[in-house]
């Protein structure tokens, strides 16, 4: 069983991090297939077996909480590029939104034991938590 | 300026909720694509600035809370169906799982001033909180 605070239903409980050789903001590309290298994700041993099932070769939906992002921005210009006209945060990709959650389509290269799980390609941050893992459905029309 | 709770960096801030005739759980399909009916998104006033840009027949990847969930669940059996051999959550689409954040493509079909928005398909309960929105972007291998 994993262990909850009971108390507060709506916050987040990391399940990972993200190792990367990504160090700084400014080396990661905006999107994955710009140029995003692999990562390993170091799953939680506590949730671990939540895993089973997952394989090299599967694609992956994987959320990420960009712990550095701003909360309190609404608009941005797009790609941070001033040249763009502001536009809110919800038809943009930007980190900075009012719940940074990162979405992440990646394939699985490599699962070791121990819940360690390499993907690519990953455009995020060493260090980033992973709040969850889902796999891409055959039939989806969404992902 | 959002208000936010400068002392819980990992606590959501709903940011809407979701207005649907689905009020049990057992009437939600296990997929959008499997029968959802439209909902509207009612989002919060104080961010619906963030909106800007979104339009009636564009996609958007929808990010919900699935607050009825069970956050001690590690291993389920496939749609809840006691005949598929147990899996991984994070092999699955399940509610049930450590973070039970809900993944929804969707297409908008009518925006209405003050932050309703209307979607369809979206397979969640009335009253489920609404966490994030972002575009489809339409390069996108991910979504």
């Amino acid at each position: 069983m994993v262990d909850l605070d009971p108390v507060d239903p709506y916050r987040l409980r990391p399940i990972g991090i993200v190792r990367s050789n990504l160090k700084r903001r400014e080396d990661c590309s905006h999107q994955g297939w710009e140029g995003a290298p692999d990562a390993w994700l170091e799953i939680d041993p506590a949730v671990a077996e939540g895993l089973d099932g997952i394989t090299p070769g599967c694609e992956l939906v994987l959320l990420t909480w960009l712990h550095e992002a701003q909360r309190n921005v609404l608009k941005v210009h797009p790609r941070g590029n001033p040249e763009n006209p502001l536009r809110g945060v919800f038809a943009t990709r930007s980190p900075d939104r009012p719940n940074p959650v990162g979405l992440h389509r990646v394939k699985i290269i490599e699962v070791e034991k121990r819940g360690r799980v390499r993907v690519r390609p990953l455009e995020v941050l060493d260090g980033t938590p992973v709040i969850d893992i889902k796999p891409v459905l055959p039939n989806s029309v969404d992902m």
